[in-house]
C-alpha cells in the first residue's frame, strides 16, 4: 500500500516520448505488425484492444504501467504453487471424513452464493441506473460473474490462527476443504459464465438455454480438470514406483516438480482449468506418490512447495496493496461497494445456514450452531478473488468489479481476519486440540469417535465414523489403488523386489490416512 | 534435440493469418502503437528491429517462433539460481586455499584466452573474406566478443564426475573456482566489449583508447558487482543475526531467497552485472548468513537452491538441444566452425600452461603437469557460453557466432565430458579422496598439509599452508567480520543475549572454513 502511494503521488508523471502512434487497418487486427520507420523495420506484437474512450490512458503514466503485471501471471505462475501446496499438504483423514459436507459446501454452496450475490448485485445495478450513477454498461452476466469471483473464499488468516491455536480439527477440515475446492469451483464457474456471456449489444436478458449450457460447460471443465490432475498424479506415482528414481533424490524432486507443473500446462492446453487440475494432482501426489519418494525427496518436495506457496501468496498480497493505488482504471462506486458488502453477507449466510441444516439431517455428528457461525464469519476473500477479478479489466463493469473486489479483500483480510481470535473464544470453539487425539468427551456438539490404537482397529473406527461416500472410496482405494500405485499394502509388495537399499524404509510401513 | 527435429521437420509450416502488416512511420519507432481496425483500437508493443532481408522470416514458421524464448530469460531467470548455488555451495576451505591461483586463472587466464581466440578468429574471418565465404559484416570487436563468449568454461560434467569419484580436492577447487569466476569475467568482458563496439559503419579498425576504456569499464563493473553482492550478503547476515527471524524458518528462508534475488535486480538496476553480484552474494551468504540461520532454514535454503539450480541447468541444456533445430537464423560456416575449434584449443592452452608456469614460481605446492593437462582438457563450454551467445543474434556475425557456440557446447559436453573418466585414469589423478582428510603422502605432486585435529591446530596449519592472500584475509575475517556478522567467535557472542531458545545451538559452535 505504502509503495503504491509513493509511486502514485510521489513520482512525476512521465508521458514523454512514448506517445502512441495511430495507423489504420482494414480487416481484423494482426498479431504481428511490421512498421517501417525511415527505412528500418520494427516488429510489434498485439497487446489487446482498447476502448476508444481509454486511449488517453495509454499515454497517461508510464511508471504506473511498469508496475502492473499481466494478469495471466497470477494464473500461470503464482496460483499453481499455492493451490498445489494446498492439495499436497491436505490433512487427508479429516478431509476425507468430512468429504460429503465439504463437497456440498464447495459445489452447492458456492453456486448458491454466486447466484444470490449475482442477483442482489443486479438489483444494485438497476438501482444505480435509476439514480443515474452508472456511466457504463452492466449486464446481468457481469453481475453473475461478480458473484462467481467473490464467492471464492480464502480464509488464510483464519486457518493460520486455527493452526496456531490448534482449534477444532473438523471445523478446520470443513473450512479448509471448502476454501480449497471453492477456489476451483469459482474459477470454473467464472470461466463458464464468461464463455456464455452475450456478445451482442442488446442481449441484456438472461437466456435459460445459455444457463444450462453454462452448467454443462461447468461440469465438463470441472470433471476434465479433475481427471487430468488425477491422471498425472497416478502417472507420477507409477513412475516413482517402478523406476530407480528414488536413488537420485534431486532428480526425483525435479521430476516430481515438473510433472506437477505440467499437469497445469496440459490442462490449460486441453481447454480445462489448470488450477483445478493442479489441486487434484496435489492431492493424488500426496496420497500415492509421496509414499514412493525417497526420504530426502519427501522433505524436499514438502519444503520446496511450502516456500513457493509462501512466496507466491505474499507476492499476491503485496501486489494487491500496490494495485490499490497504481492500477489506473479504478472505478469506485459507493453504492456498488456498499451493495457488494451487503450481498456477500447475505450470499454467505444463504450458503452456510441452509446447507448446514440439510447436511445435519444426514450427518451423524451434527455441525453445531457455533461452528456454523464461525464458518459464516470465515468467509474471507483473498488471492483467488483478486486473481479472478484482475483477469479481465477491459470494460467499465469489470473495472468496477475489480475495484470493489480489492476493497472487499482488504476489508475481510484485515478486519474480519483480525477478529478471528476474539470470535473463536466468543463462540466457545475449543482450541489446543491435538489433531491425532480423541476430542475430549465434554464436547457435545461435534463428537467423533476416533481411536489411536493399532492400525486395524483405527481403520475400523474410521470406517464406522465416516460418511458413506468416504467408506466406499476408502475400501476401493485401500484394496486396489494403494497396492498398485505405492509400495504399501500387501498384494503387490511381496512380489516386487526392492531395487535399492535407500528405499527399503518406504516398504516397511503401510500408510494410513494421515 | 529430438523434440527440435520433430518441431522443425515433423510439423506443417503454418504461415496463415498471422501475416505482418506494414505501415509507415516518419520518426523513430514508438514503443507503443495504436492501430485502428474498422473502428476498434488495438494496442501493440515494440518487439525489435528486423533487418529488411529477414522480413519473410517473420511469417515463416509461427510454431518455431513459439518455442523460442526471449534471451533475457536466461540472464534474468535461469542463470541467477545456477550462479547463486555455485557460490552458496562453494567448498570454502579449498577455494580460499587456492584463491590466488583461481583468481589468476579466472581473470588473467580468461582475458588471455579471450584475446587469443579473438585474434585467431579475426584471422579466420579475414581468410573467409579472401575465399569469399563471408556474406555479411564481421568486425574485429565481433571476434573479440566471440572470444569473450567462448572463454566462459563450464566443466559441469567434469565436476560432476570429480564429485562422484571423489577426485583430488585441490584440482576440483581450481577447476570449480576458475569456472565460477570466469563465468562472471566473461559476462563483464562481453558486455564491456559490446559497450565499446564501433557504432558507425566504417570503423573497422580497433581503437586503443576504446580498448583501455573497455578495461576501465570492465574493472568498474566487476568491482561494483562484487561490492553489491557482498553488501547484500552482509545486510542479510546482519538482519538474520539481530532479529528474531530464526524463530520463523519459513519467513527466514523466504527473506533469504528474496534478498539474494534482489541483489541481482539491484545490481542490474545500478548498471552492474547481476549474475556477478549474485555469485559474490552467494559466497557471502554461505560464509556469514548461513551461520545465523535456524537449523531448518539451513537445510531448506540449501535444498531450495539445489533444486532451482538443477531445474535451471537442465532447462538450459534442454533448450540448447531444441535451439539447434528450431532457431531460425542459424548460419553454419564450416571454415568458421573449424577455426573456432582450433582457436579455443590454442586459447585454452595459452591460458593454462603459461599461467601455471608463472603460478608455480610462487606456489609452494606446485600444480603438476598432469593437473595442467586435466585443466586443459576440462575447458568445456556450457550454459554460460550459450546464454551469452543467444543474448544478441540480430546481426549476421552474431548469428554465426551463436551457431558455432552451440556446436562447441555440444561437442565439448558430449565428447570431452564423456572422456573425463578415461582421462582421469590416464593422467593418474587420484580418486576416492575424502575432502576432509589429509592427502596420502604418496602423492608428491600437490601435497598439502592439513590437519583434522582440534580447531586451533587446524587453524594454524591452515594458515601455514595457505597463500599469503588467504592468510591476510583469514585473519581479518576471523577477527573482525565473523564476530560482527555471525553468532560465532568470542568477542561479541558473550555480550549478546540469546533471544530465542531455537537459535541456542547456533551460538555454541564456532565455525571454521568448511
Amino acid at each position: 500500500l505504502i509503495v503504491g502511494v509513493i509511486l502514485r503521488y510521489g513520482t512525476p508523471s512521465t508521458s514523454g516520448h512514448d506517445k502512441p502512434f495511430s495507423c489504420s487497418q482494414e480487416d481484423r487486427p494482426f498479431t504481428t505488425l511490421l512498421v517501417n520507420v525511415s527505412g528500418k523495420f520494427f516488429e510489434y506484437t498485439l497487446k489487446g484492444e482498447i476502448s476508444p474512450g481509454k486511449i488517453h490512458n495509454v499515454e497517461q503514466n508510464d511508471m504506473l504501467r511498469k508496475v502492473t503485471f499481466d494478469p495471466e501471471v497470477f494464473f500461470n505462475i503464482l496460483l499453481p504453487p499455492i493451490i498445489f501446496h494446498a492439495g499436497y499438504s491436505l490433512k487427508k483423514r479429516h478431509f476425507f471424513r468430512n468429504l460429503g459436507s465439504i463437497l456440498a459446501y464447495a459445489f452447492l454452496g458456492t453456486a448458491v452464493s454466486c447466484f444470490i450475490i449475482g442477483n442482489l448485485m443486479y438489483g444494485v445495478v438497476k438501482l444505480m441506473k435509476l439514480v443515474g450513477q452508472l456511466s457504463g454498461k452492466f449486464y446481468y452476466t457481469d453481475c453473475l460473474l461478480f458473484g462467481a469471483i467473490i464467492s471464492a473464499t480464502d480464509p488464510v488468516t483464519v486457518l493460520a490462527i486455527f493452526n496456531e491455536l490448534h482449534a477444532d480439527v473438523d471445523l478446520y477440515a470443513l473450512l479448509f476443504g471448502e476454501s480449497v475446492l471453492n477456489d476451483a469451483v469459482a474459477i470454473v464457474l467464472s470461466s463458464s459464465i464468461v464463455a456464455y456471456q452475450p456478445t451482442g449489444e442488446n442481449t441484456h436478458a438472461f437466456d435459460a438455454a445459455a444457463f444450462f449450457k453454462s452448467v454443462g460447460v461447468f461440469l465438463g471443465i470441472f470433471s476434465g480438470s479433475f481427471m487430468m490432475g488425477a491422471v498425472t498424479g497416478v502417472v507420477t506415482a507409477l513412475v516413482t514406483k517402478f523406476t530407480k528414481l528414488h536413488c537420485f533424490p534431486l532428480l526425483e524432486t525435479a521430476l516430481f516438480f515438473l510433472m506437477s507443473w505440467s499437469t497445469f500446462l496440459l490442462a490449460e492446453a486441453c481447454g480445462f482449468t489448470g488450477v483445478v487440475a493442479v489441486l487434484f494432482c496435489g492431492i493424488t501426489q500426496a496420497h500415492y506418490t509421496y509414499n514412493n519418494l525417497s526420504v530426502e525427496s519427501r522433505s524436499r518436495t514438502k519444503q520446496l512447495f511450502e516456500v513457493l506457496h509462501f512466496l507466491a501468496e505474499n507476492f499476491i498480497f503485496s501486489y494487491m496493496g500496490l494495485a490499490l493505488f497504481t492500477f489506473q482504471k479504478h472505478i469506485f462506486s459507493p453504492v456498488f461497494i456498499i451493495g457488494a458488502f451487503i450481498a456477500i453477507f447475505f450470499g454467505r449466510a444463504a450458503h452456510i445456514y441452509p446447507l448446514s441444516f440439510l447436511l445435519n439431517l444426514g450427518r451423524r455428528h451434527k455441525i453445531s450452531w457455533n461452528f456454523q457461525h464461525m464458518m459464516m464469519f470465515s468467509g474471507l476473500r483473498g488471492a483467488m478473488a483478486f486473481a479472478l477479478a484482475i483477469r479481465d479489466t477491459a470494460t467499465y463493469s469489470h473495472q468496477m468489479m475489480f475495484s470493489t473486489t480489492l476493497l472487499i479483500v482488504f476489508f475481510t483480510v484485515w478486519i474480519v481476519g483480525g477478529g478471528t481470535t476474539p470470535m473463536l473464544s466468543w463462540l466457545n470453539i475449543r482450541v489446543g486440540v491435538d489433531p491425532d487425539q480423541d476430542p475430549p468427551p465434554t464436547n457435545d456438539s461435534f463428537q467423533v469417535l476416533q481411536g489411536d490404537g493399532p492400525d486395524s482397529e483405527r481403520r475400523n473406527r474410521t470406517k464406522q465414523e465416516s460418511a458413506w461416500l468416504f467408506r466406499l472410496w476408502y475400501s476401493f482405494d485401500h484394496n486396489y489403488l494403494k497396492p498398485i500405485l505405492t509400495h504399501s499394502g500387501p498384494p503387490l509388495t511381496t512380489t516386487l523386489p526392492s531395487w535399492c537399499g535407500l528405499v527399503a524404509r518406504c516398504l516397511t510401513s503401510p500408510q494410513v490416512y494421515d
